[in-house]
């Protein structure tokens, strides 16, 4: 519904602005109620992770402080602090959800920043869910204009764009005029950063955290009255300008009888890095054909996968739970040995699990393979040879989680990293969201 | 003193680490001192501004709290937020220093970060200056390696390479080792940041400010053992492959015997943008040979100036103190009309003040002139017409105050911005501060 005459930064906020709940069709809610839930596991599942206790030993050597509960965790910082915790928890497992067209990992920065901001307003469960929608919907409006070749140049754009869909969905909450919004944009994208060189390391979500914490920032500077440019997007010296190509070109924002960006959000079915799945799901029919694999009964597997897995992810042996995220050996030997492939199952202590079987996985590059394809051959000792291949759906080249799916990650991640949380009663409020008068009750669930 | 074989992040990392007091030169330390009395100033002057008021509001809605003093004002935040606002009261004006190899403004987001960690943790005199000047190297070396395609590309480079000072200055006082170090220029760079399209807004202080922030919050995140890419200058999806032209080379790091980038810092006689200033020094010679000009005296002003400063600065009806310093008519005015232009002539007041002659200001585009001169025709009503030109020495073409100009501009900013602080005492003590044990006593004096 984007006035074509308009400039981007202003159409893009007078959306924000004009947009109501009754104005989200039913296919965009149920995936947003899909992507919240995944996003309230990987939060709270990552709630105890080392990392982040890292992360929390340095703010406090920061001498930060604050009203604003960490979910999962109860230590209590100001609001952008607590939405830079809530991010980087929710990125830590790499668990999180994916926007294919984009690259862009939608509900981290945006959740994180709505739910820090909500600690400490009053927040109906609507009122949350439909501020969520509409801060995916501007990540991935931008996402989509600086693409493809944004993210090829190394910009973490989840980062990167992640920070306007923060600000938005803050914005929003704090009930901006079109104009303020425009400025929140303003104050967000001059503060867009992320680089990829810092994949494979802590840094990667910290820049996740500090797009979630900034985005909370720039709205609060456009409700003070801080001004910044409200041209951002398409000016010259702009976002577009300098992380794009140039120009700056917005598709049509979405309305009640239209396709949501919310719609195409996926939820890997594993923790790991995309590249093993695949793998994983060819071996995942083996144990439904044929029943849990014993290492002693194997003589040797073959993993055939599109090249650029071999070359990336051909893993014999991977150190920590870090590089089993990435090892198509240990991927193929734990779902053998054990039946599925969780939290817990690319941890340090996995990787001494996996060991028995994985030595026995030869990785082999077979151009005949798609990235979304995988073939499995397990040879017995006794000679028998069990097979399995997986090739996707056309159509849907990136398996994702049902409902069914999402409700047993959510189990398996609030286990690993929130055994202290009530995980049914909790799954039934972020199921009932919408309902929720206030989601304060909600967020109290989280806290030890 | 750098190795060519060695990358780049981790020589300048070891170079931070292991360069002592002892090796800055005198003439280093003589413009460092000068550059941290400048900026001392700006940072008190700017303490009372509106601007910094709104921002101290936002972070308070924020809910920020924490043991760090803010300069000048006294409330208390956490140590990044401290800094945060440091950097933001120190440009506020546009009267910082200024590096013109590469229009970085060095000292603010040095200076701010390392004060907010000093005011927590035991600090010498010595050891602050010393971290002062080894954080101004590293922002100027790597400003150098992009220029000057960064900055023309439209990223702010105060706060792209500041945020690398900082981090260097406080990594420093934190006596991080050379790897940390490497790991703290990891996590500065992937959240460096900034738009010139903020420049004309309050975005353009916080830009500055969040170098500050980010840089002190990097070498703390370094120290706490959250990994970031240790080699982020020179990698691929990098710092230098992402804000520079592909290639990062950095130059030879000053030793004992050479030229440090610190010596090229100046410091501007006017709060305004530098543009302006050829306009307002050739107004100034007017006033002292024929005196102060009356409005109603003078029939028309004809001010010739670069074609660049006319794009940029033809501003003939300025809405605020903001738009007045990218004002040439208020500029021109506001000295003729009063002999000065200290940081009182630069407010909405002062706005007010200039108009009865700015309408009269014609501001003519020159190709002759270059953009540090500038020439004025002021056409008195009864014929006599008063000209100067304005044309620097060849060789100096940044006009900068000398130590008894700094004095007078230390004064004055604190009489505008921190009138409650012994401006006499606090220039003493900053100029001692080489022999002072301990920093919190001269910060104290700042505070209500």
């Amino acid at each position: 519904m984007s006035d074509h005459a308009e400039p981007a930064t202003r159409a893009l906020a007078r959306w924000v602005v004009q947009t109501q709940w009754q104005d989200v069709p039913e296919p965009a809610r149920l995936a947003a109620r899909r992507s919240w839930l995944n996003w309230w596991g990987c939060a709270l599942g990552g709630a105890a992770d080392d990392q982040v206790q890292r992360l929390v030993s340095a703010l406090a050597l920061a001498g930060f402080d604050g009203p604003a509960p960490v979910l999962g965790r109860g230590e209590r910082l100001d609001l952008p602090s607590a939405a830079l915790v809530h991010a980087f928890a929710s990125n830590i497992l790499d668990f999180d959800d994916t926007h294919w067209a984009t690259a862009i990992h939608p509900a981290g920065p945006v959740a994180s920043a709505l739910l820090a901001w909500a600690s400490a307003h009053p927040c109906s469960g609507a009122e949350a869910l439909h501020a969520f929608v509409l801060g995916i919907e501007v990540e991935c409006a931008v996402g989509l204009a600086l693409s493809p070749a944004h993210y090829a140049k190394g910009w973490h754009i989840t980062a990167t764009c992640g920070v306007l869909g923060a600000a938005a969905a803050v914005g929003r909450l704090m009930r901006l005029s079109s104009s303020q919004m425009a400025c929140a944009f303003g104050h967000a994208a001059t503060q867009a950063s992320g680089l990829v060189a810092s994949l494979g390391s802590s840094a990667k979500s910290l820049n996740i955290a500090h797009a979630a914490r900034n985005g909370l920032l720039a709205a609060l500077y456009a409700q003070t009255g801080l001004s910044a440019s409200a041209g951002v997007l398409e000016e010259r010296f702009g976002f577009g300008d300098l992380m794009g190509e140039g120009r700056f070109v917005l598709a049509s924002l979405p309305g009640p009888g239209s396709h949501w960006q919310v719609q195409d959000n996926r939820f890997k079915p594993y923790p790991c890095g995309f590249l093993l799945h695949p793998a994983l799901l060819a071996s995942d029919s083996i144990v439904q054909s044929h029943g849990l694999v014993s290492a002693d009964a194997v003589g040797q597997i073959r993993l055939r996968v599109a090249p650029l897995a071999a070359t990336r992810a051909n893993r014999p042996d991977p150190a920590d739970g870090m590089q089993a995220k990435l090892s198509l050996q240990h991927a193929t030997a734990i779902m053998l040995l054990e039946g599925s492939a969780g939290v817990r199952s690319f941890t340090d202590v996995a990787v001494v699990r996996s060991q028995v079987l994985r030595d026995k996985v030869q990785v082999i590059a077979d151009e005949g393979l798609s990235q979304q394809e995988a073939a499995v051959e397990v040879q017995l000792r006794q000679g028998t040879v069990l097979q399995a291949r997986y090739k996707p759906q056309p159509g849907d080249e990136h398996p994702s989680l049902d409902d069914a799916g999402l409700a047993l990650k959510f189990a398996d991640l609030l286990a690993h990293g929130a055994p202290h949380c009530p995980a049914d009663r909790l799954a039934q409020q972020i199921g009932a969201t919408e309902q929720l008068s206030d989601l304060h009750a909600l967020m109290d669930l989280t806290l030890p």
